[in-house]
């Protein structure tokens, strides 16, 4: 078992992390930019190392100084969180080139998957659907024009490189493809620097469900059941719930064998998710698989009692899964505390926390990293905390995140509470009738109080 | 179902019966000395009510300011919580006078489980194992020289009107009685205003063991296994567990069948605890029981998945239970944060609370109703949260009880947090090798930092 690890992130996930070594017996570094100093992660740390200034492009994705921080301390090996150089595969080679384990997939693996039409064209090869469309990128317009008869209208052209939205082009009718096709390469040259485009039919009424997977060195792997995380405003998940109350049983296991085929098809280790979107006629594609743990693992670990952390070290460490499978016990929704302001366009709102007060008590679960006189810097990602609530059933698990809501207290700043407060009483969500388009129509209502 | 309950406590049991409420939609009503206004439970509760000036006997134990409170914000019930009014048998007299629910036992269960004399009697009755002794109250010294010797030294001297180790003597040879037969007597006369003293055979190695039961008013009762509380001070819990380290799955049968027992045999209604002391040859025997919730009563939530609160609620609304047992399926750990000093004889330690951080993440579970800023009056129970871990094993909740602990952050007071910590890597309690007279031997090491 590993001695030391080195967490090459910051937040709650730092936290998440430092956590599941000390259960583990394993000691931590921590790194941090200079305004990370008062961090919670650097507290709690056995070591911590100043690796550079608030840019993170000069600290958590400067990699010389995360690999040097990791020799100084004799770290022997590297969790990466999500984000930053979690699905780097540059850095998962240098890690290993170093000696150091890389706690995450390994370099071949983040370049087969990270690039979504290689991706794609490698799981139609394993046999898991994928979304009808291009094989890989599209060469000329001439391609594009008989790909998107073939696939059949309403279809979606979509950067190769993209991400949140860029350079995404919806087409309903053959006439509107030559513009979107053109804008969207212009789109997508200007923001990741290739215009390389491939296309899918556009689903409607579209569920984003995600399956937790973990593999182990040996080939094998096990699913965790599903995510719903179709909640999301501009591509950012908002809210996430397992069960997802659009699942079935029959879906489940589908989803499930076609999870398992994706990651043994590829040796995936470690712990994964596939990324799938499902149509309101239940057929379900593939959409992509994440190399790293995510933001919103803690409903599965609520539901099926099983810490993913620990399971990342554990294969990391060469230790081989159970292969058995795990299903929801119990029903978890996390709500992603940020410090935006929801009545102005969810706008960042960084500055000092002055007064918190966070919400306890039977089946209620915090991971974050701040505290009462914590300042949020302005360089990194909004979220301050994630709030997750279990129960019995769908409908226990709402009143209890309703109640939780009721009793988180942030002063100093604005979050994303009384949006989290007025979803659980929107009647779609409490109906579970939710597509990821839902917050297209999603208007706040006036605060309670003036 | 109620309509509103007011909640006739403070701290963090107001805040834990609040919680149930909102998340059941029944409104509630705080009630709260002029010390706490401060309180949360005041800030969370849908009313508040001030019962008076901040010593208990003019405010939380003033019942008749608690029925008005309850009058005139029109609450159909009333949660005791435990202590101040809850195992009153004129309050829960009084509550069913005034047509409001009194959300615990009756008068009559109360009166006759809450004399710890008439209580045992009444357990011989129904065929509860009790520590052999005499048959209720002793009249005179010649009575208790002879059932001194039919019991077989050493025995345990006790008042009935006892509680706290006041009016207790242990009894080694029959030599030595008659001193203790007197001075047991006055100190109880002293200290409870009645000397009628009963007696028991000395436990040798004694574990605290408790069954959880839940009963409802057709009769029927089901128990939800133990809970170890053996790790006492002056016979006041500090931490306690579930499953016990020293259960085995057929004991627990014959003390969940006895409990069950106890309970029916009284038609106790409500949730209730039948506390047993265990020998080291595993022979159980009745204790007492306590008519309320108990302190500990999440650990049992954390491994059983129940809401006992919930359930309270439910049973009194007249909802019958399903009759069903419940056993461990995980590990839960409690330890009770006070506002005491280890290093100084665990002496009171109230005051501002200057900075507060808690734990959180993965099975980490808090009760409490303290703040930043939040100012500890004297004038109370020095418990100021509860921290409940729970895992798969035993070794992985104490595993994360260390590090929750060590997370724990209290400035301005001190705290028993260091007391806990290091009760964790105590070899006996790692091996789960304790009895109720553990802490006499317990020495604090001395602070890590100076």
């Amino acid at each position: 078992m590993f001695k030391k690890i080195l967490i090459a992130n910051r937040g709650e996930i730092a936290m998440r992390v430092i956590r599941t070594c000390k259960e583990m017996g394993i000691k931590t570094v921590a790194v941090y930019s200079t305004a990370d100093a008062e961090s919670l992660h650097v507290r709690f740390a056995d070591e911590a190392v100043c690796i550079g200034p608030a840019p993170s492009t000069e600290s958590y994705l400067k990699m010389a100084n995360i690999i040097a921080a990791a020799e100084i301390t004799n770290a022997d090996a590297i969790h990466p969180g999500y984000g930053f150089l979690s699905e780097n595969a540059k850095f998962s080679k240098i890690c290993e080139e170093h000696e150091i384990k890389f706690i995450g997939a390994s370099a071949e693996m983040i370049e087969k998957m990270g690039d979504k039409a290689t991706a794609k064209s490698t799981m139609i090869e394993a046999g898991v659907p994928c979304v009808p469309g291009s094989e890989g990128v599209i060469p000329d317009f001439k391609t594009c024009k008989k790909v998107a008869k073939e696939t059949g209208y309403p279809v979606m052209l979509k950067a190769s490189a993209g991400g949140g939205g860029k350079g995404m082009r919806a087409v309903w009718k053959e006439e509107d493809l030559q513009a979107a096709w053109e804008s969207a390469r212009q789109e997508s040259k200007a923001a990741f620097g290739n215009d390389d485009m491939y296309m899918e039919k556009l689903i409607e009424e579209p569920r984003h469900i995600e399956i937790q997977i973990v593999g182990d060195s040996n080939g094998r792997a096990c699913h965790l059941s599903e995510r719903d995380c179709s909640v999301q405003r501009r591509h950012q998940k908002l809210t996430e719930e397992t069960p997802s109350p659009f699942m079935t049983d029959e879906l489940r296991e589908k989803m499930g064998e076609a999870a398992i085929k994706a990651a043994e098809y590829i040796k995936y280790e470690g712990a994964g998710t596939v990324e799938f979107l499902v149509d309101k006629h239940r057929n379900f594609y593939f959409m992509e698989m994440n190399t790293r743990i995510q933001v919103e693992h803690p409903i599965t670990e609520q539901v099926v009692d099983y810490d993913l952390i620990r399971e990342q070290i554990l294969v990391a460490a060469g230790v081989p899964i159970s292969g058995k499978n795990y299903y929801p016990q119990l029903h978890s929704i996390e709500c992603r505390i940020n410090a935006e302001d929801p009545y102005k366009d969810f706008r960042p709102s960084p500055g000092k926390i002055t007064n918190l007060h966070l919400p306890g008590g039977h089946g209620v679960r915090i991971d974050t990293h701040v505290y009462s006189g914590y300042i949020i810097p302005p360089n990194y990602d909004s979220m301050i905390a994630k709030l997750i609530t279990t129960a019995q059933t769908r409908e226990e698990a709402i009143n209890k995140m309703k109640r939780a809501l009721d009793e988180f207290v942030v002063e100093g700043i604005k979050t994303t509470v009384p949006f989290h407060r007025q979803l659980m009483d929107h009647p779609d969500y409490v109906a579970g009738d939710y597509t990821t388009k839902f917050m297209e129509d999603f208007e706040m209502a006036a605060p309670e109080e003036d």
